[in-house]
């Protein structure tokens, strides 16, 4: 099987210029069949502050109300995305910026809550990698924003490292996928405060002796848990890196976390 | 050759959901290959506002600076179009959002201005079809929006009509094209105040008859040229008739104003 690659970007790059520009031309610079997925940044807080749309939160979580997913579709789907594209296009590299919506590649279901509506939030139900497929035969590099729809019109808001898995998860049956989340650590760390602490390789064993040892965060181990649930689910490896070290990252040169079966 | 239709919306069917939601639905059954631009609105114009963004006009002629731009692509390129993708999705229509950026579909260049930089303003250079027949083979329908970009990072804001034009001349080297303005009017009519004095057909001999007898008014001339124009470039028909009236105007019930050599 032919290698991809699906990658994933935040906040904490999109938000920075130079740093974006120096990941998209690293990115630009891969050759095998690759898939950029971003997030959010400031930008859409920002911009929906300046239009009057309140951030609403019920139990910490985030409402995307109607007012949300259409300030998100703009930010996201719009100028995120597009923006993205064309500095990839000046980089040579044959983006194509899409949503889940779009040709129908990713259809979710609207949450149902059980006490509160968190709104036009989507989980996913279908990936067809069919038009992916084709894009990677023509070199095409697809570039996805965080949102998928419901099949009945709507939009939906669905997470992007949920995004990132599951192209990566549907991709695997056709491809030797790695999934590589882009973060602000160099990777998984012993020590929070110390980013020569990478962990660099972590398998099951590995990842049972590192929790008995509790050398591990907290807030690290959903992102360790979802990287192994990708892995069951068929892709090759999970690699947590920073996003300036993509370049070593997906190379033997690896600075930041490498996680296999 | 195949038949194929590209047709463009404007921003008084955009601006209004229940007609936005009539013309998907005709649109959406439409069993050629097709293609649809649209243009921006209202709340295109709204959305700046309430983000300050000053609308800027020099000579009549509005200015596309770094602010507007990133307006547009939010909104054309983000919130209009893939507003329109998932309506058409509910409609079984498989369509994908697109701008000229993605996947370099349409290289334009920054217009060159003698006095006034008019700023992000993008004229068409090449359109690459490739992409676009293989989305017809697969029964994909593309929907533009219309910016375009410079392959050196930079989003241009481009003309709907413009767009329509160069992909329905771009294309009828290997469809019989059908170019479709839906506008806000029936169809060319001879009397302003009389929907019902729509020219029904009009060749370049009944053209001149038209000016020579003067029974068109001068508004009008110039979507009539740029007809006549994309028509001497291959493509086979242009049609200019109401919404509304999309189903009869492709059909030989047609309603509007059929432009032909």
């Amino acid at each position: 099987m032919k290698d991809l690659f699906v990658i994933k970007i935040g906040g904490n790059i999109i938000d920075d210029d130079g740093k974006l520009s120096a990941f998209l031309k690293a990115f630009a610079s891969i050759t095998e069949a690759k898939i950029l997925v971003h997030g959010g940044g400031k930008i859409a807080t920002d911009t929906g502050n300046k239009l009057g749309i309140e951030s609403k939160y019920i139990k910490g979580r985030r409402i995307t109300d109607d007012e949300t997913i259409d300030l998100v579709t703009m930010v996201y789907g719009g100028l995120i995305n597009k923006k993205i594209v064309a500095q990839l296009q000046a980089e040579s590299c044959n983006a194509i910026g899409l949503t889940g919506t779009d040709a129908n590649i990713i259809l979710a279901k609207k949450r149902a809550f059980k006490e509160v509506d968190f709104g036009w939030v989507g989980d996913i139900e279908t990936v067809d990698i069919s038009l992916l497929n084709i894009f990677f035969e023509k070199s095409i590099t697809p570039v996805f924003a965080p949102l998928t729809h419901d099949g009945k019109g709507n939009i939906l808001n669905t997470n992007a490292d949920t995004i990132a898995s599951s192209l990566a998860v549907a991709l695997s049956k056709e491809y030797k996928v790695k999934l590589i989340y882009c973060f602000d650590k160099k990777g998984v760390l012993q020590n929070m405060d110390d980013e020569s602490s990478v962990v660099r390789f972590i398998n099951k064993k590995k990842y049972a002796e590192l929790l008995t040892e509790q050398k591990l965060f907290a807030g690290i181990l959903p992102k360790i848990e979802n990287a192994f649930a990708a892995i069951d689910a068929g892709v090759d490896a999970v690699i947590i890196g920073a996003a300036e070290n993509l370049t070593e990252n997906i190379s033997e040169q690896n600075q930041g976390t490498l996680i296999t079966n």
